[in-house]
């Protein structure tokens, strides 16, 4: 049997089928734009074998493993490494069983999807995963792994990547991405510069990370025009890297415009470790509009991720720490927030920032008229929870009408799961297609025009907004 | 003519129609497990004959008189008894009357397919109602209503009821659960632990309702912990009336697990009438977690139903009272108010908590993220004025790409109107086989593995998290 | 080629598409009712030609030229004047070619369908708007213009217009109205009446506007209670002027009930220019209830559009003035908001309140619930960003189940694009005999019901909830 249908996620009626059908034959095997997400750098640079299937597919996987946890199966279960050290289970195939036998649990989910695709195309598997066919699974993945056509970077050439951007801290040495300029290898993989850890007065190691930026840059960190200055330094280093971007993930989309001497009293409150958790918001706020600055000099795209409750289970963080899977969506606003930084750039055809979400409302009343009006702003892809059939559908009817296509930024699959990457590509597509097939079907676009926005979807907006 | 159409709510599209359709013959005729409601047991208790029509399906059905009030007809009019007991119409055939001729205010709502429903399936009606056909209707009605086939514990048979709840006030005697208990009749009727009148300081007689538990109970209810134990001891007694559910209906999903010390100071002031309105808001909170705590013990399924704003109206509430259709939704927030419990209790498996909404875009942003990480929680299904095929379809597209089937909790109809269970059940069981045949004819879910899917969200999970 | 797809925004399959069609059919020439909207008075007064194409159809309408304005084209390149009088683009021909040339930006939005509507059926054009085609465009659109078939009444005639309201200021002289009342003509042109400048303390020139208005009338403006005349003076002189309902545009729902003597007070505080923000939003909430109670005086129907941050931009407003495409909807909320007016005469059935929202959350949440209960509300049309294929299906999704039908306002075009208004109301008669024929198709409503509802969405409610 197929793991997969081959019309799977298209329009099933006849004519509005093979309308999308034909345009997914269009793009389906256009190279993959990656510009955002979280891949390990070091796999591209040691291309060394990826371990067993479970510390492939499951264990590092927070889609995955909240999934069975939510069912009661316990983290350490499935070898999720604990906080403290403390034993976990470390048999990949104990790990695999009970992936397996829950697997049903996936039912409906974009996961489902992924691990299926994962499982037929780059796997090579024809039968579906549950309790009877986890070890026929494991064993088959596990001998896979060890040939040389599933290293690291054998895959990104057979997944058709173009460009893959990873996500690095600030005050990264970027060794990785040395080794694999030094390597001479031909795949372009670029850094982006996340400072969330030298921006976020309330992130732990605040002082000690602006004060090894200063060591990095040689600016006096200690003061706020040199703290800028190393801002300015850190990125010019990973522009070295190729990036094209910077990315920033607050609790919230507040921006502050703050008079200069305002702002650097506030940095130096934030050096010392005493801002209110208010001084800290307008602090992280204010520095999304220096980091548009900055983009106005050297070009960087500015990514605002905003909106997610992190690290929600106290028990959670504190017996596996960050990233596991409870980070829980809020309310968003845009409107207000935004307000400064808008207010201060964005009139600047020169200058590109592009908006996630993980409040849906916020598509129709705030990013669309927003994109649909200010010059530098793009609206990005249908993310994380929304990354998704349903979601990505819900993204587009709610986005189109007000900002076009042309306010949107193309997809991103923002994961670290690699085998993952061209699952997820695929889905946009299809349902990219899917979409333009039903605008065409209900008189709302031309056929003849349909084949240059549907590489665009796939291609060359995510090209285009992000300089790749 | 038949008033209802053999198809209704399934796809119109050949092959997803056949197998929609086909799932639906699988479930169709699956007992009905109704775990949350409010039909009134002293109908199963004394098995009388229901009086007349508009008794039956106009007056005491809020659904029903709010839409026919909304276009100007006084309630007064349509027989809804008065708070100070002043006159209003009594004559059943006018009430009718007045309903049939605004029949098509329904168009297009779930209140005339449930009604439909009622008239075609409970009592053989093969006419729609209208002006020309209400005394019809009620003279048919008002004969079947006088045949031994018709009595409550009849047409519970005839609605292939498995097991129903009903709602009680913690306060309750519960002497019609006694007495259906008593008469030996096999029919599961249980009831519900529904403490509200005892947890919320800022309802009518709170202090009262307090004593009389201490009462109940032997407990000293004047201090804190003889009011938990009085609650321990009343849950212990309404599971002996088949009790395995606690609900709450609270304005806020608020949360709190305040120091026992605090605790107890709280419920002093809330039982002295002295909270404001912040510190009862905080104590209903506190006490959502501390049902949780006695879910531990005593395992009773923990229900939270929040965000209506109820009795909207000062003027309905003054001439009318309570739950007379203007109750109104409004924003709720899951994130931040359920955090308190959830750090308490949340990761325990052997805890359920089911979340209701009436705020949908919670679905995916909030609840699905939610109950897609912490294993105690579960989704409740659509409800109130989402329990309808298009509030249901949305609920199924918002959680299942988060949460997937297995962290929802199966259908309530939650509904007074006992010739409504039928149809209620039968709309969701149609719009969930709907929803797997989309998913199957979109490459999402094997064919062979949506019946049993189909079987759960009709049956299964409405009886396994409710342990019914 | 034609422009047009016939069964554009039909259902694609063949059952629905044909009872859809059968529908459209019945409705599609129906006169046209406009019963708010800003179209200038003037053109029907002097009935002057329009001028040049981009004077017509690009520099007026913020929907356009927003969207050129988001890709990087200058306002001043598209003609829009500046605040200052500066300098700005004038030769028609060069907009256009811009215009022309970014066509393709408005791919899968309502701006197209409204655009290629005008082309096709106002002016006969059978080629895509594009940079080749921009030329013989301007020309033949031009030449038509200077036609008398293409005058402001003459048009008027052939879109089968049989009512228009414009909306005017309250201090409005009504010059053009009295003019084509004088005229003799007898296409029906009433005005509405919009206090927005004698009601909102943050308006620039409020206090002078109240003085005016006190001019106007012979009331003492300078009191409550000669306010409150006055504005019962304005409202009976734009009554002579077919005026049937009022218009308020705040950016929140929020209304007010204050005693006689608190709402004085704050007034004088508003006239002598001293309210803070939140007493100016709470006057502004205090003379919607005074608006309310005066509906019930003379007939007028009050319309609420809350919920628009305006003129978001503060370079675009300092550079070209108010309503520049930069106006972003926010969260609304209407249950707290709305309870003082609903509480003094909500539950009147001799009061209209037709209800707008720009937050589609409120749709199923907030607005349905409301109207289905409150006698005095109804649901306006879906609005602005909204007024759409996608946001008309979501409406009546999410409106129909809770409120009904007739407990919407039918359609409103709310343009000043005057070309536009058929095709806006051929799309909303499209989109709603769509969604009665997903409604008939699967059981919901009967085929023989359709029809009459069919009129009353395209005309029928139109007319009776404005009094047209």
């Amino acid at each position: 049997m197929k793991l997969l249908d081959d019309d799977r996620l298209l329009p099933t009626e006849e004519r509005p089928r093979r309308l999308a059908r034909d345009l997914y034959e269009q793009v389906r095997d256009l190279p993959i734009i990656s510009p955002h997400g979280h891949t390990d750098p070091r796999w591209y640079a040691e291309d060394a074998a990826f371990p067993d299937p479970a510390q492939l597919i499951v264990t590092p996987d927070h889609y995955v493993f909240r999934m069975l946890v939510s069912q009661g199966v316990s983290m350490a279960d499935l070898g999720v490494p604990r906080a403290d050290g403390g034993p976990v289970e470390t048999d990949g195939r104990k790990i695999w069983r009970l992936f397996a036998q829950n697997y049903h649990l996936f039912s409906g989910t974009p996961s489902r999807l992924w691990l299926d695709h994962s499982f037929q195309e780059v796997f090579g598997i024809d039968r579906r995963l549950n309790a009877e066919t986890a070890d026929w699974y494991y064993d088959h993945i596990s001998e896979r792994l060890s040939q040389p056509e599933y290293r690291p970077r054998a895959l990104f050439k057979r997944f058709n990547i173009e460009a893959i951007a990873t996500t690095e801290a600030a005050t990264d040495d970027l060794r990785w991405h040395k080794m694999i300029r030094d390597s001479g290898w031909d795949g372009r993989v670029v850094t982006a510069y996340r400072p969330d850890n030298v921006v976020d007065p309330e992130m732990a190691g605040f002082a000690d990370n602006i004060m090894l930026m200063g060591e990095q840059t040689g600016f006096d960190t200690a003061t706020w025009p040199g703290y800028l200055d190393a801002h300015r330094a850190r990125r010019a280093y990973f522009k070295q890297f190729g990036a094209t971007s910077s990315d920033h993930g607050h609790a919230s989309a507040r921006t502050e415009d703050l008079p200069q001497h305002e702002a650097a009293a506030l940095f130096q409150k934030a050096l010392r470790g005493e801002c209110s958790p208010a001084e800290a918001d307008a602090f992280r706020g204010q520095m999304l509009t220096e980091m548009a600055r900055m983009s106005l000099e050297d070009g960087l795209v500015l990514q605002i991720h905003p909106g997610s409750r992190r690290n929600h289970s106290a028990q959670v963080m504190a017996m596996y720490g960050r990233d596991k899977g409870f980070d829980i969506p809020g309310r968003t606003d845009y409107v207000t927030a935004l307000k400064p930084l808008l207010d201060a750039v964005g009139m600047r055809p020169d200058l590109t920032v592009i908006l996630f979400t993980l409040d849906e409302t916020a598509y129709s009343r705030e990013l669309a008229p927003l994109a649909g009006a200010y010059p530098c702003l793009r609206i990005g892809p249908a993310w994380w929870f929304y990354d998704s059939p349903e979601g990505m559908r819900r993204y587009r009817e709610a986005v189109t009408e007000t900002a076009g296509f042309y306010n949107t930024a193309g997809f991103n699959d923002d994961t670290r799961a690699f085998c993952s990457i061209p699952a997820r590509h695929d889905v946009a597509r299809r349902v990219d297609c899917s979409f333009l097939a039903s605008l065409i079907v209900s008189g709302r676009l031309g056929e003849d025009e349909a084949p240059d926005v549907a590489c665009d979807l796939a291609y060359g907006l995510a090209k285009r907004s992000y300089k790749m």
